[in-house]
């Protein structure tokens, strides 16, 4: 039987880590981390533990309106980091609203310039979910230097980035994870996919696809790390509930370690985000005395 | 016996083609396209067939020249494309000098910002050897849609993006291959590397080592794609030559289809400048247009 990998403890561990870090920042004389974040429409915000403030606007923003706000925010140095709740409605440019966040503020990590410093293992802000994955591979000891990772899922801000901070180095500034990695996708033939899955000492599955990941799928105490969240209505109770990419119950018995959904990679997201408004008002504030 | 792919052939074809390009494009009344390369120390140019100026700087040109000139280049209206050749010498930092041209003059894609375009699927301007890479298996008509690829080597430049390329939507702006991808890599064990190997359809490696994909690596009828270049001495004639990293001899007799070296995907790269070039140009063109 799979041992849990509780995401929901790791990421309790490290608020408590990241809490203490801005203690110790702010008896050096520093204000509180300061993270604005931007929803649209009626999106239930997300707790985030970091001294936030959630500013709401109505689907009937416009594109010029939120531009100027995030320019304003950009400006703004009492604000550290800048999240802008995705997707935006229709009538606005996804990637246009992404880019104008100032690179410095980006603690979704979703600036193209970001995205390409990311690719090329520099320093930067990395999206808060693929960093999640990659702290709870670390913190949970699984060994990933030359092993074989199957990523299933090529979306741009969770399949991909998990894929590159599984396969590139080490020794750079993402302290990346040195594995061998397959990237499966939609156009992955099934049989193919499982094979993939089978020759794995690490599968992380990203998909939003419910029970894609079968036992029969998993090696042998393998890695399971579950991205995927969708919400169901269960059979039995008639109530909804939230599930994941993979076959739960009959991969555990199977598998070495497996995240649960909910409990698993969401917590680190949440608290990927509050370190990321940490590094945010450090390097903002080095900045700042610098000039 | 593997078909050879020949990207000498397919590059003039290319060349050809966009010469024909530019001939409408003047014909309407625009200049030729512009590249300037700079040059630093001794290495020879290597010939591009865009109208190209190339400036040669002594190795102690300082970082802060460099950044000046390309600042020139980068605000000159008769400049289209701009291409700095690396490595540079030790004392300049490449990353500040890739990040100094201006993404729209920015023929050989290392931009970070482009990076992050071409890794987000958007349409950017791609460094020459993926892009070459690209064209080569598609004009060779070889098949990428749900097949197997591998790629050996993780080299930002070369092996990153190509993986990229391989793996991504067909349906977005970098026209990419939705192939399932394998990143395989010095920390790679090597009967791993040989198992994926020879469950590819395609193998695409750039790594400089000399023989390092052998005939038993290959699956009969494989696309075997050689982007390494190494010099070597001859042993039977004590004459310099150069060698990719595929035993190409063997290889060719298990392969479906395979790129000599030289002669493969070398000249694919340099046809892509030019092709970057001319994009850059009529880009350019039409900012103006709309100013």
């Amino acid at each position: 039987m799979a041992k849990l990998i509780d995401g929901k403890q790791i990421a309790s561990d490290i608020r408590e880590e990241l809490r203490k870090n801005i203690d110790l920042w702010k008896a050096e004389g520093h204000r509180a981390p300061q993270l604005t974040a931007i929803l649209i429409g009626d999106d239930p915000a997300s707790g985030t533990y970091v001294k936030s403030k959630t500013e709401r606007y109505g689907t009937e923003i416009t594109e010029e309106q939120l531009l100027n706000r995030i320019y304003e925010l950009n400006n703004d140095d009492a604000v550290d980091g800048i999240l802008i709740q995705l997707p935006v409605p229709n009538h606005i440019d996804e990637r246009k609203i992404c880019n104008s966040v100032s690179c410095d503020k980006d603690v979704d990590g979703f600036n193209e310039r970001n995205i390409g410093r990311l690719c090329l293992d520099m320093n930067t802000l990395i999206p808060c979910t693929p960093l999640g994955v990659q702290e709870l591979i670390k913190r949970a000891g699984i060994e990933t230097f030359g092993k074989n990772a199957v990523v299933v899922g090529r979306s741009k801000n969770v399949g991909m980035p998990i894929a590159m901070l599984l396969h590139a180095d080490g020794r750079n500034d993402t302290c990346a994870m040195d594995a061998t990695v397959t990237i499966c996708h939609r156009f992955t033939p099934p049989e193919e996919l499982k094979r993939f899955c089978r020759t794995a000492d690490i599968i992380v599955t990203a998909t939003g696809v419910p029970g894609l990941i079968k036992s029969d799928m998993v090696k042998e105490g393998a890695t399971v790390i579950d991205v995927g969240i969708t919400r169901i209505t269960d059979a039995a109770t008639g109530k909804a509930k939230l599930v994941g990419d993979v076959d739960f119950d009959e991969v555990r018995k199977i598998a070495g370690y497996i995240t649960p959904v909910p409990g698993g990679v969401g917590p680190m997201t949440v608290a990927m985000l509050m370190k990321n408004t940490i590094i945010a008002a450090k390097n903002l504030a080095k900045k700042r005395n610098a000039q």
